[in-house]
């Protein structure tokens, strides 16, 4: 059945993937279905750019002392030693490569030390179903780390402008490159919203007393996908603040008022799924009112003919009923009068008009407003 | 369909119209369907105003050093080159030109370096439907430069008060034409709200039971559309906030003033809207009572004629009944009786007058108060 | 039709009285149908107390010169003249006295330069309808000046307290004054939430399914109210937590203690509104709970009616067939038993009974709790 | 009728009872129907512990001598000298005189002056009615006074506890005596909600598709003392929230965490109120879908009955025609078939087998899960 | 029945369980039927660790003078003189005694002097019906003692982990095992939600029309255990919270890391509740449409069947009536016609058909929406 695909969508996110309770913290639980990690390296400043693939962990520190940034780009989580040695390299807090691993943490930013910032971010994608996957980011003073379930395409366009240095973006440090990533993640949510505004028109466009009950079954799976996305994507817009009133200072000024820019569209997606929520609530009271229309409307015939036919049907039983005539003078004389039968399809008529006349001034007959607007779709 | 076209109105703004996801941001990416920039300048100080269109902005600076106060009004955002040259020219920061031209962003108030305030907020205006507009103030010592999306009428009456120099607007500075640019985009909510009040009572004056169903769907509709005018108006409550604590001091002390007013005045629109919205809330539930009601109402016909005509119809057909009366003197002898007819005919009259005496007495007789008032009207 | 009235009475709140959008701020703009002013003079010291109409404004530095505390009371708001000189002898800022003029505020505390607070507050009356009237009060070292849009008795008891010198009034200074004044307008909500809770009371005493119907509009108009009452209410809160927290020190510490009580008045209000609004949905909660049931009850009377007598009728009518006797002894024999007749009657009985003890079984027989009570009533 | 008197008990407190509008603040404005006030003085310290009913008001400061504490019980307001004169004798406030005899305040904590506490809280009982008494104290250095409107056992408990000296209460200063008598009248809360609690446990058991209608009834009666509950609660937390912040230092630091302690309770009340408020929500709910479902399951009983006797009756009805069999062979030859009866009795057995069949595919037939639970009830 | 037991589960937690009103506090009032204490210590040091079932209470100032940390753990709360002798040993205060003993605390955390914490967390356990444990830890330098209402293996990995040294919990201090206590409690969350999650997710794809009423009690079921894990969960974010922000500096800055990631833990436990309750009140909204849907259904086949047959009945009714052909060719002639019957045949198929043709065209043949997922279910 089609419109159960949605509630399947959710289900993932009903279910709460942790560590075992009691677990010692800090501990690097790999899932083990998970990807085996690739590590792209892409090491820049003003005048050059280095884009590579590594196998060899212990390569890295080099592009750290030859390029003033170096962006480490961790897809997939699936090896723990890998994880480790990075975590080692760059002196990452266990805590937090525990975080990065376990990919279903809300959006946050906390502080190691001085000298490190860790971001999660959650990035939403929808290809069969709508489901979010993780991004963290190390940030420090000359390198961003980022870690990835898998390979998405939403640091793409990142890495072009980089490659053909379009913007600042060469000439700033790895605080930029932080917000530029950030921002990517933040932007993915858009496309999701604008599909979710077009379906909300195709749904009220589709809305009559005839649709409302597939209506409100699809508004009913909307509501969850909102859910959903709201409880993404609201940690966002407190990390982000955070970021902004950061006070480590590893963060320049200058990516402060871009920070500020991605802070405002973060607010702009959260109250566009409030509206969508705000939107469904509306649709739905109005498919609830087609519903009760619609009874309303199913009644109103069944009462017309109900009342039309049974004191027709009355009158022609009373008119069968087999009173001896012979008898007696007053068991039924009607029957045998020369008129009889003409005078009872008069009365039956008579009685078919003043009903009619009734239901006309009650304003039954004719079409309601409802019914109306249903016959012009 | 006529009530379909607010649902068309609310469409272009539940999609989001936005830069690529990915791209450098400060990029101007100027909508090529928009109109091409025409630039109007209005200079003047205590004692004299100049008001001219501009084709070459390096005239610009002339009028900066030769008057107080110079308003740039920028009508049309379609030609990236103009709107650089005019950043160039005043200092605007390239993340500012960006949001001024993307004109879908939420009212607000960022400040740039020392000397610049950029505020936008939106216009509200109802054609044929209802949308809002991006009005984009930069605010400097000796400058206001405005940027609309069209033409637009509601800076007219701050230009007419400029030319007959009414008030104190002539001798006062930026910050005060600022003020009243602003105030202006303000006042606009007011006639939109109006309408809206007279809507509101148009409907609740109509509802009876008989247009419940439709003014359910326009209930609908004028929530769509109050959901929409939140979403515009309430940020400029936070952003007038803002230019009233606003630490640059470019603001003066009784422009402050002024702007307190201001503010009074966007609190009181977006009570205005939350009162509308809960009197929807409120109408939309009498119009249910109304469709219940009317169910009620209906089903209270169909059981009172069936509760009726059942009976006598069971003892009409039961007369009808073909039993063979010479066959025995137990079967039916009252076909043959003198008064079987009359006396049968007794029994169903008195059975009806049962009936009515026990409608009565459960008041189901008569009208109810609700189809009493519907009678009424 | 009775019951529309206090809708008209929603329609002066929802229709918004302002300036022009875009006219110059600071236009005293009168509204010509308001009344023409009468300026009262009440100046007091502990010994001595005069109180005059006056009708020419430059006697008014006089009493400030005489007497500790002068009380303007201006009554009617129709000449802009008068009120443009009353703000030059006392000082008045423009957009005050624009506010004062303009009766359509919300209450709220405003500071203009060291010496003059202005305050405006919203008496609330209920002649044939309900609406609210705007009290201004600009309050200095040794005046205050109150502007009422008509006459009314709230100030009255204030006068008299002066006048027969009870308690510490005519001691005090003009801030203990402006806080009597204040308190005397916030006193006049309690008798109209009296008068509120008794109608809720009796509404819900009325309150039974036949009722129903009526008791829900009622409920719908009485939400309205309380809609427009909470909404004038509410801002005199936050007005007088201003008063109590004013750093101008205009007002001694001995008048903070009871705008303290002045306080906890206004909230005590503010939650009988809250209080109310809960009540009124419990209200129409359990009305339409009342016409769900109703239609239970119809619908149950249909259904027995229909459940006995279909079966019958059907009995009836099979032996009604006309098939011939004659042709074959298959062709319903029973028509020509001795005992045919009494034996269907007998089955006709015993579905009846059986009818009715299935009924009875399912709880459908006897009355329902609703029905009880309603019967009770 | 029995569930009419939760309405009535509801009724005193939508009445608001106050000052008459205009009066002089500070009035110790007597209820000519209260009780003429008792007064208990309970003087002691580790050592001694007299008790004794006081007469005349001026033996009252020989107790503050000669006792570490002095706890005067006022019990009854109806003597405005007796309040006047305590008032002169311990320096209390007019304005918390006042609020002390006109028993409807909030609860709340107010400071006068440097030395002296002034408290209000509300003791809830429910004898037939549920309703709410104000208790004032006022907290001196070395004295404690308290008013009640009438005799009550709450502070029972109290006396016993300075009588038999256990606990550190004879040894600790009148701020620990006013802890106590306010954890008592706090501690009153609770059996009242435990009582609620059962209540609502027993209309949770007793729901099922018969009661619906009553239970709808009682939960609406609950609600209405929930909202009483919640309005008299909930300033208490305030109250006790600004005594552990108390600026004066009139609390010891001991006393504060017991008054911590008294928190605690009082948001766990508050806490009950919300969770029975959220129950009360659900079970209404639930309520409203058994009322659905008793219509739903009326109206299959209907349909089926009416889908299977209304074409039976017309088979009957057509072969009950009078065509003339006679006039031609065309004319119901079916009357004269040797099979025709039987034929036409096989045809509506058909019918009904079919209809059957129709509704078992259908789930009609067999009780839908509602009805078996009522079945099972 | 079955779907009683939850009811009977929310009882427990509605009664409230609490010392009698008026006791002194600081009473330890044992509950009689609890379980006599079992005293397990556990004292280790980097190098050592000894566990160890203590009978005498004076045995314990050994461990603490020998071992780094020492761990308490009273399971059992049936007997006050081994809980007061604890408490003198270890100085804690008589209030947080109680608590400790009154097993029905909201999560919370106190200090009591310099050097002591008392923390109280609740466990959440589902065995026959769901329910939460109190858990108190008192957390000095180099002490935890926990108190257990009965024997739980929640602290079981943490004794594991003890005694298999994994981690840093043997490294570090008291501070650090008082978290890992915390945090296995708030672990016990998860696995109660995950399994909440599967329920829901169960109850959405068993939801179709013929379920809809029992799903919409077993909604109303898990409503009420969700508002019980809300009340539970709440007040553990505020006591983290407050945990993390601890002036009194017991817990070490590492420890505080280690909060901050048990905090997210709590706040996303109650983000799933949230989601849970918005989850089920859409599932409730979906099922009400179903049982609307399906009343639609019924009354369509109700409709259609009497909108057929009431006039073909009512055409054979008619010619059953006995008018006597023979008094005059004005009465009934038809009868005698040649094609009389085949003729009324005629009619009453074209009867038939006029009405397909009018449902169809108004959408009532077909299976509705509803009806097709119902089919394809």
């Amino acid at each position: 059945m089609k419109h159960n695909h949605p509630r399947k969508r959710v289900r993932r996110h009903l279910t709460v993937k942790r560590t075992p309770p009691g677990a010692s913290p800090g501990t690097i639980a790999v899932d083990p279905a998970a990807p085996k990690p690739k590590i792209r390296v892409t090491a820049y400043g003003p005048e050059a750019l280095v884009e590579e693939e590594v196998r060899d962990l212990k390569q890295l520190p080099k592009y750290l002392e030859k390029y003033p940034v170096t962006w480490v780009d961790v897809i997939g989580l699936g090896d723990a030693r890998t994880l480790e040695e990075l975590g080692k390299i760059f002196d990452l807090h266990p805590l937090a490569l525990e975080d990065a691993v376990h990919a279903d943490q809300r959006a946050k930013v906390e502080e190691y030390g001085d000298q490190l910032l860790f971001i999660i971010a959650r990035l939403i994608k929808k290809d069969e179903r709508l489901h979010s996957e993780q991004i963290s980011l190390f940030v420090g003073k000359n390198f961003v780390i980022s870690f990835q379930e898998r390979s998405n395409d939403c640091f793409a366009p990142v890495g072009e402008r980089l490659r053909i240095a379009r913007g600042r973006i060469r000439q700033a440090g790895a605080d930029y490159l932080a917000y530029a990533l950030l921002d990517a993640v933040i932007d993915s949510f858009f496309p999701i919203l604008e599909e979710f505004g077009e379906r909300l028109e195709r749904l009220d466009d589709d809305l009559n007393s005839r649709t409302a009950g597939r209506v409100i079954s699809q508004i009913h799976d909307a509501r969850s996908e909102l859910i959903l996305l709201r409880r993404t994507m609201w940690p966002h817009r407190e990390a982000v603040n955070q970021l902004i009133r950061d006070p480590q200072r590893l963060l320049g000024d200058e990516t402060r008022v871009f920070l500020r820019d991605c802070y405002d569209n973060i607010v702009q997606a959260i109250e566009l799924v409030e509206t969508y929520r705000e939107l469904c609530a509306d649709l739905r009271d109005e498919c609830l009112s087609f519903v009760s229309n619609r009874l309303n409307e199913i009644m109103k015939v069944l009462t017309i003919i109900a009342t039309i036919f049974m004191p027709l049907s009355f009158l022609a039983s009373l008119y069968g009923m087999n009173f001896n005539t012979g008898a007696s003078p007053w068991n039924m004389p009607e029957l045998n009068w020369r008129f009889g039968y003409p005078f009872v399809l008069a009365i039956m008529v008579a009685a078919v008009v003043a009903m009619l006349f009734f239901f006309h001034r009650h304003g039954w007959m004719g079409k309601t407003d409802a019914a109306e607007e249903e016959a012009e779709d």
